[in-house]
């Protein structure tokens, strides 16, 4: 693991940043979710990449990023999953650049926080160890995901990996995974989540969201079960990536995302399933937002595009600069 | 069975009702469907009750329904359903009056359509037969409704009964159930939607819907099998009943309709569960408004309400009266 760039000036939650010169600290970040927060989700270059290509990269996304009032970006950790299904994956599994590394040498023009995935399982204690101790706590957070399936080969689990961050790091921000088909198919899910919140997690991202309703049981549950327990409830953060063609949907799908029936069929059927899925991003989000204000849950989004398709990212920059403005926009 | 009221004046879809003289025939209301249809329900009085009670009963329900623009009256067949869930159920079974004999002799002053519920394992052939032959044709319509489980001992079959309307009464409507919960466990609820219509329905009426996702997958499998098959599909009705009370819920439970479970919560905490439900059943047909209109299906709903409390009667009828609002809204 690479060390990582050295801290910047803390700014904390009682001096939110204004202007270019000082930009918000993650603590900060964190504290608006009662507003809803905007996350942008990436995955780093190939692993195969130089050092040129990646500057190059990081050089068009933040070119992409840089008209949208992002709160933090959302750097993935990606992990060869294809324990978790048998059937073929849609798009061919490549090995990607760390994205600590990809952050700390590529990312450099980025001046607001960074939400650092970590695939725990991938990870010997000592190289983990190393990156908390060298993280920018104020500039940075993690979310620690563990293995894709029971069966699976791991260097640390999950457990293992919120013990080394209270251990070695404990003022480093960390956040959890929470899947609401685990919820539709076991009902605790949120009992997982209080679990992880137990081990230190501030804050959930979900995966990619097709199916609502599951995810407004998830938080609702979860949201109960923190007030009868007297605890606050952390910001859950939903994943939105629009969705292009049947062979995205498949991908979708592969990955575990349910997408409910009617909207499969929409898609299947739609002249242009981009704009079709688009649309059904913004309802969600709507929807979302009006219930998770409801509740008094703090909440966000995390807009990405699984597909690294030209259109299909376009129309992420797209959706998170309509969902800025559904945020934005007092409650009704 | 008795015998029904000797058929008023026809006016088919080409005669269009006017005034307070000309009542719509059943086929002009049906094919109001495309704008959409607005039914409602109600449980005839016990089958203990006196001429007079019933008499008053229909006073009551017509002065209710008077100020209301409902296209026509629903008229539920209860039956012991006892086998469809060992759980005790949480109101009582209480035999009511023949729905046809309550609408001949009580409801007289009701000059719009009506649609009968038949239970049609209660009534041993030439009973079903001598009700199809007298039924008139023009005001009147059938729902027939198979056992409510595969157990229960039938005097006559559902596709018996179906053989039995095409000998005898060919023209006279009648409609299918449709569950969506059904469509939830095994994706097939729409394949049996298209068995009913070859068998001559030409309408469905859902169970009372809470589960919005189930119903749009549903009646979206459905339409786009229609489709495929080169049939015109038909309207599919939505049944909506508020919920004031926690025994209530159990009801709908009991009676097999799924709540999602953010829903569940929603009502379980509110501090008034029937003005809950009731923004939650107007949430409802708002979407599936949108959704059918956008789809190009037929649809109506049909308000009812599960429990005979007065307090959730009257919020039933409000309902009827948002829902109508929401129906003549040109859209958007």
């Amino acid at each position: 693991m690479s060390a990582l760039p050295s801290p910047s000036p803390v700014d904390g939650p009682a001096a939110p940043a204004s202007g270019s010169a000082a930009a918000p600290s993650l603590r900060h970040v964190l504290g608006g979710a009662t507003r809803g927060l905007l996350l942008f989700g990436i995955t780093p270059p190939r692993a195969s990449a130089t050092a040129e290509q990646a500057d190059e990269i990081a050089r068009l996304t933040l070119a992409r990023l840089d008209p949208l009032d992002v709160d933090a970006l959302v750097l993935y950790d990606i992990d060869d999953e294809s324990d978790r299904n048998p059937d073929e994956r849609p798009f061919p599994y490549l090995p990607t650049m760390d994205p600590a590394v990809f952050h700390a040498r590529h990312l450099v023009g980025w001046r607001r926080p960074a939400i650092v995935y970590r695939c725990v399982g991938k990870y010997p204690e000592p190289q983990l160890r190393d990156w908390l101790r060298t993280a920018d706590t104020d500039r940075m957070a993690g979310v620690f995901v563990g293995a894709s399936s029971g069966s699976k080969q791991v260097h640390t689990t999950l457990p293992r990996a919120h013990a080394l961050r209270r251990e070695t790091r404990p003022d480093l921000t960390v956040g959890g995974v929470a899947i609401p088909e685990r919820h539709t198919r076991g009902s605790d899910e949120h009992l997982r989540m209080l679990a992880k919140q137990e081990r230190g997690c501030g804050f959930f991202v979900s995966q990619v969201i097709y199916d609502v309703d599951a995810s407004k049981s998830m938080v609702s549950d979860y949201h109960y079960a923190c007030r009868e327990r007297g605890l606050a409830p952390q910001p859950v953060v939903f994943t939105l990536s629009v969705c292009g063609s049947l062979k995205t949907l498949a991908f979708l799908k592969w990955l575990g995302v349910r997408v409910p029936r009617w909207l499969e069929n929409a898609l299947r059927h739609a002249d242009d399933p981009l704009a079709e899925s688009y649309e059904q991003c913004l309802a969600t989000a709507r929807e979302l937002i009006t219930f998770c204000r409801r509740l008094g849950l703090p909440f966000g989004f995390n807009v990405e595009s699984v597909s690294n398709r030209k259109l299909e990212i376009d129309a992420s920059v797209s959706l998170a600069a309509r969902v800025r403005e559904l945020l934005d926009r007092p409650p009704c």
